[in-house]
Parts: C-alpha cells; structure tokens; sequence
C-alpha cells in the first residue's frame, strides 16, 4: 500500500520554511529561506514552490500552510497577516496548488504546532489537551473531546487575550489585564529592563550587556542562582499558574503542552507554578501535567502537513 | 412509528421537579414536590418514582437527572451535592431504574439547562454556543462545533471560577478574582447592600424593605429611574461584558444565553453590556449576540429528558 506523504510550510514573517512529514509526524527532510517580505504574496508564492520541490517525493499527496493571521478555511484565502505587509485577501491555496499541482490546505499557526504535538509530541495520546506558546504573545491550540475546537470563524482559543487582572502593562491588542500582558516573555522581558535599570550592577543587567533585557537575561542568571532573577521567575510562575488555572476551568484539559521561548524556563518555574495551580483548583479538578512542547519548531510544519492529510489525504 | 418520549427531572435542593418532554422538547406535563433532604438518596429516589408515575406515559422510553454536583456519567453515580447533605456515592441511576423500570442518565444541571435552550429554546440552530445561568453563582454550558464542550472528567466551562480580577469580594469557591465573585446576582446584592446602607433613604433600600437589599431590588428601583440603583447596574454590564468578550475569546459562541435571576434584568444592561464587548473584542470576531433563555426553570428538565433521549433512546 502507498504511504501519502505530506509537506507542511510554516510562513513566519522571518522565515518561510517547509519540511516533508510522514503520517506519523516524523520529519523526513527540511529546508528554509528568509521570508520575501518584499515580493510580497507572489514572491512568497514562488518561495513555497522552490522549497516544495525541494524536498518532494512522488509519495506527495497534499501541502499544508501555517498561517500566522486571519484567513478563510474554506476558501483557501488568507485574508490578512499582521507580520507581512501586502498580504490581504490572498487566495494563497489556489496559487500553491497552480504552481505545484498538489491540494493545499490553511490552518492557523498555533492550531497547527497544536496539531503537531497532539499527533507526534507532547501531547500523543491525549483526548484533552491545551498547547500554549508562550514568547512574544501568548498563542494556543485547543483539543476537547478528541477534536480540535474551533467555534464560530475558528477563532475559539484565545486565551492569551482574555481579561485576568486590573492592572497591567498595555497589551499588544491594547487593553489592560490581558493573560498575555502579565505572563508572555514580553511581559517577563519588561520586569527585566525594570529590574536592569534599579539593579544595573545586578547579574541581569550583566547578562544583558548592551541588549535590552530579556526572559532568556533573567534565565541565565536564575540558572546562576541570581535571587533577583529568581524572584522575577517566581512572580512570572504565579501568572502562569493563574492562566492556567483559568485553561483548566475552561477546557478541562489532561495535560498542558508549553511551547515557545519560555518554555526554555519551565523547569526553573515548575514548581511555582505547580504551586500556584493547587492553590485555585476547583475541587474535582486533578491538575493537569505541564509539560514542555516536544518538537519545538517543528511542531507548526508537522501539525500542518497532517491536518493536510487528514482533509485531503 | 412510535414516538419516544423522555422524563427529564431537576434534583434541586429545594424543590424536585420532573417532566413529561416530547422529542422536540416540548413540555407535556410537569409536577414537583419540596425535595425530600432529611430522607436522603431513598427518599429523593421514591420522590422521583412517584413523580414519574404521575406523568408517564407508555411511550417513556428514557429518564434523564440534572445533578447540581459532582457524578460519573458512565457508572450513573452521585459523586457528592453541595446543597443536599448525605449524597456521596449513590448509585442514583440504578436506583431510579430499580424503581421505574425506565433508563436512567445523568447530566451536569448547567449542562442540561445548556442542552435544553440549544435544542428547543433560545440557542436552537447555533453550533456554537454559551449558555450562561446567572443567579447565586455563574453557571454555563458550552457548544462549540456542535457539540457539548465536556473535557476530562466533564468539567469543562467553569468560566465563573476563571479569574478575572485583581481584587474583589471573596467568591463563593473560597478565591479573589473569579468572574462569579464580581458579576454574580450575589456579587450584585452585595453592592445592593453597600448602597442601602450608605443610602437608607434611597430607593433601593425602600425597594428593600426589612429583606437585604438584593440584585432584583436594584432592578426595580432601576426600573422607576432610581440614578443609584442604575450606576450599580452600569458597573454590573461592565463586568458582565468583560466575561462576555473573555467567552468569545475562548470559544467563539454565535450567542450567548443568559438564565438565571439576572436575565430579567438583561433589558436594563444590555447596552452598556454590548459597549463593554464592542470596546475589548478583538478584531477579527463579529460581537454574539446576547439573549435572555428561553425556557426559564424548564431549561434543566427539557434538556435532561433530550440528553437521556440521545443516549438511550
């Protein structure tokens, strides 16, 4: 019997990258370009062309496409891209499939590496299960009951945008009291230029150097035992503890799947906010496993390759 | 052909209620009696099977129990009611069987109420959908892609124990912050009674009498214009609209259904409740629209007789 094979494309408003995936998740081969922010939606186009034949086999049967911004499922159109200027009401599938003769499915970014830890990674095997990447914002995908959870535009998940506090730094959506504006790496990024500036001969300051500081600053000199860093850490864990407190409530998960650039500190975290989660639970609940995502940047590619498969197949 | 009919009962700890629903979820008949607290789990269950012959016709194919607490589906089994002492792990399912010949399934209260209002009240026809019973506590039901949102163990959508806030009133489950601790009916009757005090000649405190003030005081003094008892109501909607947009984010209802005590006070906000969701939804997501339930106390049985309908019928 023919094993389909499939390419799933991440389209990042840096780089454009696309990997071969079998029906197991597993990464066959993979290549990258810089995204051609300036050739705008044809340029990128021939850009996807160029790396799909690259890696394509006979075995192809279907290319999927992570889409970091607001499109149409159906119809195969992206409607608009935050990260890449030019790109409004792109029928992005059909020109794919014309210039490689494959069926080219879109699926939203984070729903795909979603995808992608749920069928090949940290989250095999699981009927209920929340992924969050957690880096500049806070992005999710969702599965309940077996399914990946949608709603009305496919628009269900974001969490990172729903209101936990009264105060805060402004979101990146511009309001206040957003999960992502108290818990990203960009929030923990800000507490550490405020901590670098009262502390500018503290570890955090010297990890930095002449760079603003950042999450990763205040993780090399947790990592060093730094208790200043330590301390922006346990106030970071505690809103993690508190968003996920409120994913447990609203999905009723099994396990938390924890990808971006912050999931690098988990380990530092993990018991703070194992700490802060027993403290909230509704009774009945059993805390979920946290865990960190499994394949990284890979996951968006695999997660989009085989929901691919799975609607064209 | 024959066409099945279902009793749907609410095991309230005040009032048990049953009643005769066809499968459109039309109400045939209806009795109810003061629950039986002091006989425990043999007594409700007699309550019940006496109820059920009052009604029951030779069509009844099924039974269906609303459970205001914990159980397990699969093995029929009260886990434990917070409102009715003396309900740990009964076997109500078997019981009521034993007694009445007749299928017996549990459903969550709010799930039941959600499944009524979708099926035959003021959800029918969405395939994504919040159901929202505002009262003592918030209470809710989810559909999203045409399903019952359920989660491990079936304790998805406690949306009124997410946090919400940095400070408030301590809520119901012990914690600061929930959504239920600042827009409940409860949380209402606080201000209710901040207000009569601080005002004892206002017309909430008259509307109130020798009682506490309560949420439906501030709706009656509100209705004859009372400037006092509007502004608590205006503070009420922006509360209500923050756990509104905060349901859109995260699953991405078409609706929301509001029962309840304070859907009868739905009129009275709803403006200032639509400004609250139009100032933070994000771009991309079309407002739900907002409407008060439907089938009143009925929800729970209609939606506990289809549910037992769909599964055993």
């Amino acid at each position: 019997m023919k094993r389909e094979l499939s390419i799933g494309v991440d389209l990042g408003g840096t780089q454009l990258r696309a990997a071969l995936v079998d029906p197991d998740g597993t990464v066959l081969a993979a290549q990258r370009v810089r995204t051609d922010r300036t050739g705008g939606p044809q340029g990128v186009t021939v850009q996807i062309h160029t790396l799909v034949d690259a890696i394509r086999t006979d075995d192809v049967a279907t290319i999927g496409i992570g889409i970091p911004g607001a499109f149409d499922a159906a119809a195969g159109t992206v409607l608009g891209i935050p990260a890449l200027p030019g790109w409004t009401d792109v029928p992005l599938a059909d020109l794919v499939t014309r210039e490689t003769g494959l069926p080219c499915v879109l699926e939203n970014d984070a729903t795909a590496a979603a995808i992608g830890e749920w069928r090949a990674g940290a989250g095999k095997g699981c009927d209920h299960f929340v992924y969050l990447t957690i880096s500049t914002g806070i992005g999710s995908g969702i599965v309940v009951d077996g399914r990946i959870l949608r709603g009305a535009g496919g628009l269900a998940g974001e969490i990172g945008h729903t209101k936990i506090a009264d105060a805060s730094d402004p979101c990146s959506c511009g309001h206040i009291g957003c999960w992502e504006a108290v818990a990203s790496g960009t929030a923990l990024g800000r507490q550490a230029q405020r901590l670098a500036k009262a502390e500018p001969e503290g570890l955090v300051a010297r990890e930095a150097g002449s760079e603003p500081a950042a999450a990763y600053h205040v993780g090399a000199a947790a990592r060093r035992g730094d208790p200043s860093a330590l301390r922006l850490l346990r106030d970071e864990a505690v809103w993690l503890g508190a968003g996920f407190v409120n994913a447990q409530h609203l999905y009723a998960p099994e396990r938390i799947v924890v990808g971006g650039g912050l999931s690098l500190l988990l380990d530092l975290m993990i018991d703070d906010i194992k700490a802060a989660i027993r403290q909230r639970l509704l009774p009945g609940f059993k805390p979920a496993d946290i865990v960190a995502a499994r394949l990284g940047d890979d996951a968006g590619m695999v997660g989009a390759a085989l929901h691919a498969l799975s609607v064209e197949g």
